[in-house]
């Protein structure tokens, strides 16, 4: 087991064994939660806090279940909490959940960075839960761990990431996590969403559609903030759907055990067709299920993994 | 013991006896929350999902009290969480909770027949908070629960029921619950909120309030939704009052060993005097105490009842 | 140890005793919070609501985490709920509480009054985590213990409150616990806001900050609700600060060993330069600790301290 890091700031900064090691302690922890009784004692006694700066339930819920089942205490810090309504700044906020004696500060920010600066103010351990269009590490995690679950391997395989990269910190943690691990990745969306700087990253980009999939052993697609940029980068959802929407047709041109993944929430009709989201071909759920086991391993190993009281998994 | 289920999907699929089965289970688990430490192992390791689509502080609480008490791990996600706002079905709000190991799902929904449609589509347990106008089971069970114990049976009991039938859920799952153990129901209000076609339930239909109390051993007022209906289905509160209102003057001309019971939150003065809530003849608070009691009952039994680990509720 | 109330309702009505018997006790619970694992299983079984009705994410944590450290199971029923929506009244909301078997209600309101008003009509364990203008108990008992932690006593020392007196309940409830305990306290702040009225409970009253401060042991420095107030009682934030704001210059003509208190959240560069917060003078992050040990040492005694089965602290 390769991990000494106290915090989970970004997937660019952790090397291919540190990323092995999340997913073969994240592939324990799936077992637990498969059992009648889905506890383990790892982090009894233990405080974490869900700041969640900008609203996110989906991913909340992931993190306080995670928690629950490792039976640490949680309490949830939202965004429109009294706190900053009274212009507290986010250096206090931290400092004073620190002062309760938190353990684990779990962020959600607008700000890129901000998990970062918060591991310089407290001594908490700190996992980043998504900020602006920076990183979104468990997220590219649990992809990672759901792809190798059921491809047996990353390296050599072709995983193209479709929709806007360019706002997206799920992609870029993807394509952080992907590289290292010796995956192909390519880059596919509308020019004005995906430029071709992220080659720089390693990627491939293209943005034609059809040869973005035609070998792609995975396709991820992202999400379409269309309540956000339906006026600026692009012209409509129809064109969106029309250009890069992963339809039937569309499917039937890729290799035969190419698998779907979203991040969710899905917008059917929009970037998938409805049908594909339920179909055999799709991993959405699984990733679900996988989101959460890669959060109690997350938690599990920056809290210390076993520790010398050998608290064990299984 | 007659309890098969896997949801508690509404009323009036039951059978008499497997009401009887919630009632009867529910009185063992009054007895726990009258001790000093309230909490029975029997739903460790699982975990609740209290999804609140349709806001309710106190269904809300009093299931969120009920899991945990049964020491289940409990996540809240309500009306205006995120998914929702970014436009994601129920399905997939359900599906994505599945996929967390959810046990329990407690839906409230304004859509009626949201939970059957849940019940379908995922393999949790689902319980119905209230769906619309359609059932708010746990309710009726409470209801029929507070009436068995003070009475000491349910049938050829006359119960009769005020207010806001046609919108009512609470009403629709009182009269399944009391007509199937045999109770003689009574339903009065404004006949724009109780339409003569009431009667096909097996129910007695009036309009006029002496006649409605005249004989009933139970009088179960609903709340006056008067934020909503004023312009509507009547002319006035205080007309509402006038006609329909349980007065002192109004309570004198009932039998004596009648009693009151009301869903809350109670409208003092103008459902209800307020001096009749507070007194001796109002179940009110009782009501209260014993959902707690149902709702605990309802999880253990939708899970399977003891079980093979043979779980003891005392 | 003298301690009989089942309350904590205020300070005003506490004897010197007892506040020092609150003291005592969360010194050994603030041991608690410095373990690995920081949980004591004194009111396992328990059930304790957090009844917010006025916004307050930090007092709501802050009690949260206490209950969960002595094992209580805890729900959270915060202002915007459902039920005062529908217009129900604050008895009818805690009797109802009560219902549910709730063992504690922390109640936080606009209303000054409201927890004795409870405490009146329902059996649980009222604890006021603020109540309009009037007190703010464990405030005040926090803010008192971190004194007596850092200068091993509270008698003969005087100590200087800053800022918005008038509409403070913290000043309020620290006034009672210091002049108890034998403080010389002096208030300040401009005249529309420290008015020569508050002599009458026994401290100096001055409007001039220099002298206010220059023989202070203490400094607390109470929050400008800037949002509410510039208008009505002083011209503006700046000139409150230059009159009354604690810059590095005033701090220099201060005892060299004067500390700063703040109830926090600190506006910086308003009522408290920016370094001197962060500063080895400040207190500030000590009292966020501390008010965790004071809230779990509250529910402990008010529930009746170790009790018959000698659950110890320790």
């Amino acid at each position: 087991m390769s991990w000494h890091r106290k915090h989970l700031l970004d997937i660019e900064s952790l090397s291919a064994g540190e990323i092995v090691t999340v997913l073969d302690t994240a592939r324990a922890f799936k077992a637990v939660g498969e059992r009648a009784i889905k506890k383990v004692p790892a982090l009894r006694g233990k405080t974490v806090v869900n700041l969640f700066i900008e609203p996110s339930t989906r991913t909340r819920i992931s993190f306080e279940l995670a928690a629950q089942r490792l039976t640490a205490d949680i309490v949830n810090f939202s965004a429109d909490a009294s706190s900053f309504k009274k212009g507290e700044t986010l250096k206090d906020t931290a400092r004073n959940l620190e002062a309760l004696n938190a353990d684990f500060i779990i962020i959600r920010h607008s700000a890129s960075g901000a998990p970062h600066f918060l591991s310089r103010v407290v001594n908490a351990h700190i996992i980043n839960a998504g900020d602006g269009a920076h990183e979104h590490p468990t997220q590219a995690l649990l992809d990672t761990f759901t792809i190798r679950e059921k491809k047996g391997r990353i390296e050599g395989l072709n995983v193209t990431i479709l929709g806007d990269i360019l706002y997206s910190r799920v992609a870029r943690s993807n394509i952080w996590a992907l590289t290292k691990l010796g995956a192909n990745v390519t880059l596919c969306g509308p020019s004005t969403l995906v430029p071709k700087t992220f080659e720089q990253m390693g990627c491939r980009v293209t943005h034609n559609m059809e040869e973005a999939i035609e070998h792609a052993d995975i396709i991820n697609l992202l999400r379409i903030q269309h309540e956000r940029q339906r006026q600026t980068m692009f012209p409509s959802i129809g064109e969106y759907t029309t250009l890069f929407g992963l339809t039937k047709a569309r499917l039937a041109r890729t290799k035969p055990d190419a698998l779907i993944m979203h991040p969710g929430p899905i917008n059917r009709g929009v970037e998938i067709d409805s049908d594909i989201a339920d179909s055999g071909r799709s991993l959405i759920l699984e990733q679900v299920t996988n989101g959460l086991a890669v959060r109690m391993a997350v938690l599990f190993l920056v809290n210390g993994g076993p520790g010398p009281q050998g608290v064990a998994v299984g």
